[in-house]
């Protein structure tokens, strides 16, 4: 019988403490899914400063079904030549469709706040083609380029009309700034407005990258799924998470059309680290998310049904939602998410 | 005497009516300041479609002492050709800062959110480098160069710290993403680094954007002044104005070493044009920091103090803060500011 081998890597931060509460849902399943195999695989930033490196070759080479990760981003501003492994990893698996749901939890069953930023996942600025020059003056002049593509724009569009056609409301916001970038956000609209003939029963709007943050904001029920360009998703998602009282808990999955990788959206919180705090909930989710993909819905809306109980109970929560809860001991969230599966 | 010479561009929709707005709200400050004369100039969507150019060599050609803009964009995703003329004017003017305080009014005095957003407005994205390339499966390829230089990096670090140095908090948020754009960014951030040398008394701190968007939201008062690369403080200053109720309070200018332009964050908003409901507040404040910025302090606190009563009273408002007052007739805005000056 089939073993699902699935890679962990904590990387850096509270991924030590978020990434090991996933593990501990996806175990408590049980027979919902077939056996686990478990690999322990290393990056970020620590890895780099011990081995010069980011992303081991080994993390690369080493076979799985599916990965879950945490993003070791912060420290990176602050030391040269590290840059966060998870852009290189996204490139190399063809991950392309950074997908981020973002949903408020309520009593009531109806949700405050439901929508998903489906996030072109390898180009845009994320290409990383910089270059440093000299003006006539020997001033410094930086230049990166940002690629957009029809191939990638059609490809994240099909992704995200089959995610719409798939909600109640069917309604996709096509995010871009083409009144500034005429060419490359031109051609990302296009692309997708092109694809959007195979959807007819999907309702398309769109909207300028500023107003939809300014929109996220003040009316957030406008929006459904949104799809978007590499950088305006990054920073999207995370102006969606605020809606929803906490980056703790939204997921993601990095998602190609052979391999899927679950992500919390937040990063590696070195502020917080080692304290024991952190909500596992963000790395939980993702790992349903990753189940989702990998064909085991049971499984995933478990997990979803036991995270959704403990937000609506609100006993057991970690500070960042206004709770005393610890992310590992006492009144774990994790062991009451493992006792509801 | 002198005779100020100030030009309006009203450019498309709700500018025809809120422009006219801050120049009645000039008039009526009598004799704080010189002599005004007013003067006419086009640009905007309606003009490009009438001549086939956004921003007429006239508009740039004419001598004023400063010139107060609302914004023409959102047509512009629809048609090929048209790109907002703000951003030609920014750069044929160098207008190297964007400064758009976001000011929350409290009865109490103590205002809930305030903060400056400080845009660096000639370079990024901005400098509208695109082209359309073909693969080798004739697929399309678009590619945008986005250009960071010390020079202008460290000008709109001077502005954001001489502005941060004379506000009590003397606190500087640096925005920029170096974990992924290192070479870029890095420079953005290195430059601004550097000018803070001198300026011992502010202190500096730093936020990845997506995060600062996120913190925005969640806890605004970390904040005193952002100074960001021109997109992220596009999409900054429009997160910012959310939390003050309504785009129609958030002034800005465009500054320059000589000349200054007066401009609503807002934009032409085609969806309530013509109907006499657009709240004039933006750009009679922007119409405020246009005169702070040629010396005229003195104007610029009247007109800001009217407005701030205005909003205090809650009497007037316009739909987009919760009232029923129209921009131009009746209960009108511009009248009880008018009747504050
Ligand atoms: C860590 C960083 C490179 C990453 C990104 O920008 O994609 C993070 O912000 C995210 O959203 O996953
Ligand atoms: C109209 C558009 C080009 C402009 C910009 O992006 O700068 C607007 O959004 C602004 O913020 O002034």
């Amino acid at each position: 019988s089939k073993t699902l081998r699935i890679g962990l890597i904590p990387a850096d931060g509270i991924g030590r403490e978020v990434i090991p509460a996933a593990r501990q849902a996806i175990e408590a399943l049980g027979s919902t899914i077939p056996k686990t195999e478990f690999i322990d695989l290393d990056a970020g930033f620590e890895y780099f400063q011990k081995h010069g490196k980011a992303l081991p070759e080994e993390t690369l080479q080493t076979k799985t079904d599916t990965i879950t990760w945490n993003n070791g981003s912060s420290p990176s501003t602050k030391v040269a030549g590290y840059s966060s492994p998870i852009v290189a990893l996204r490139k190399a698996m063809d991950l392309y469709a950074n997908i981020r749901p973002v949903v408020g939890v309520s009593a009531s069953g109806k949700p405050s706040v439901d929508l998903v930023v489906v996030r072109e996942n390898t180009e845009c600025l994320y290409v990383k083609q910089e270059k440093l020059e000299k003006d006539s003056n020997g001033k410094q002049v930086a230049k990166a380029t940002r690629v957009i593509t029809e191939n990638a724009s059609r490809r994240i569009g099909e992704m995200a009309f089959k995610l719409a056609a798939a909600r109640p409301r069917k309604h996709l916001t096509i995010i871009h700034k083409s009144n500034v970038l005429s060419i490359t956000d031109g051609l990302f609209r296009e692309s997708v407005r092109d694809v959007s003939k195979g959807w007819p029963d999907v309702q398309v709007a769109e909207q300028l990258v500023d107003s939809a943050v300014y929109k996220l904001f003040r009316e957030p029920s406008v929006f459904d799924v949104m799809v978007a360009p590499n950088l305006y998703g990054d920073i999207l998602s995370d102006a969606a998470a605020a809606l929803v009282g906490s980056l703790g808990v939204v997921p993601s999955v990095n998602a190609g059309d052979d391999f899927v990788i679950g992500e919390p959206v937040h990063g590696s919180a070195p502020d917080i680290a080692g304290q024991n705090k952190a909500n596992p909930i963000a790395s939980i989710r993702s790992a349903a998310m990753m189940l989702r993909h990998l064909g085991y819905e049971d499984a995933a809306l478990r997990i979803e049904k036991a995270v959704d109980t403990v937000l609506i109970e609100a006993t057991t929560l970690t500070p960042d939602l206004g709770g005393k809860a610890t992310t590992q001991q006492c009144k774990y969230q994790g062991e009451r998410i493992e006792t509801l599966l």
